[in-house]
């Protein structure tokens, strides 16, 4: 089973040691693990972003499954590349899976980013919109294409001291998609 | 042609009469807008959210296009939610079209909303994170899935005075849709 490694650890400094260590985790459960930057990519190239787009584009349609890092990334939510990726694998069928090392609620998150006030029975930020309040980690879209395309999302108990190098969450993903790839028939339907 | 209506549209205090001015537009170009909220959904049911979900999810398998709001939304990008459906259709095939009443770049954005140093030619945020510069409006990921699937991100050149509420950049999407459904030779493969 080939995975797509999506996540904004694309963005890290050691970008590239992070998608060893998750390529050779996936190794050690017999799976194929497909990261970004393994396409060769000029940065300087005038056309560098659309070659990235192709490239990672090319790499989710070869991959079966996806396992998305949904940390959250600048705001209270997970990374819009990520993001598109999942929902990308999820519209062709593929199985998702997803891990975040935030375990707090949406709603708690964007109470630490903004004003939140209670109003008829809703929370509402300080720029009068509502706040999804589900109790769950993230937008609904993201989680219950999880539950409904894969597996639910995987969280830790407390957040790791290195929220963007802590690999435990990410490793019981390989786990589920390497369990999902030995008993196909429980993979979730489209 | 059905077109999905996505957005944080949903999230307004009057998102039930945007969705009606939205899909009145539609109307008059030939074309039928489905707006999530059309979903008759019980806010107070235990499983509200997955009810939302599998509505958004059908509405989006029946339409043939989505109409994306990338307006920022709560951090310096695009709401995740409506980012998922933009990934979805795309990975379904559908045509994709998008809108943003922000003209700004994404990098710019950042700026405004952490600490951004530049280091080895790159844009470094706060967390160490690297910042995506290559001058497009928001993640490469949405810019070119819009590019290549669809139509070009439609932006104002300035912002409109009220960013939630005009629906000009809303109502250029919805001709050039029209305008492919009367020449559909021009549609975005996939």
């Amino acid at each position: 089973m080939k995975i797509y490694l999506a996540g904004p650890d694309v963005f890290l400094h050691d970008a590239v040691d992070i998608g060893r260590r998750k390529a050779e985790m996936c190794r050690r459960h017999g799976l194929i693990g497909l990261y970004p930057l393994d396409n060769a990519i000029d940065p300087a190239a005038e056309d560098a972003s659309l070659q990235i787009f192709r490239g990672n584009e090319t790499m989710m349609i070869e991959a079966d499954a996806i396992i998305a890092n949904l940390t959250p990334f600048r705001g209270p939510g997970a990374d819009a590349g990520t993001v598109y990726e999942l929902g990308y694998m999820a519209g062709r069928g593929k199985l998702c899976l997803g891990y975040s090392n935030d375990p707090s609620s949406y709603a708690d998150r964007v109470r630490e980013f903004t004003d939140v006030n209670s109003r008829d029975g809703r929370l509402i930020d300080a720029q009068g919109l509502t706040v999804e309040d589900f109790g769950l980690t993230d937008n609904l879209m993201m989680i219950h294409a999880l539950d409904l395309h894969g597996c639910a999302l995987v969280t830790p108990r407390q957040p790791p001291a290195d929220l963007w190098h802590d690999l435990t969450a990410f490793e019981t993903c390989v786990r589920m998609a390497a369990g999902r790839q030995a008993s196909p028939h429980t993979r979730a339907s489209n």
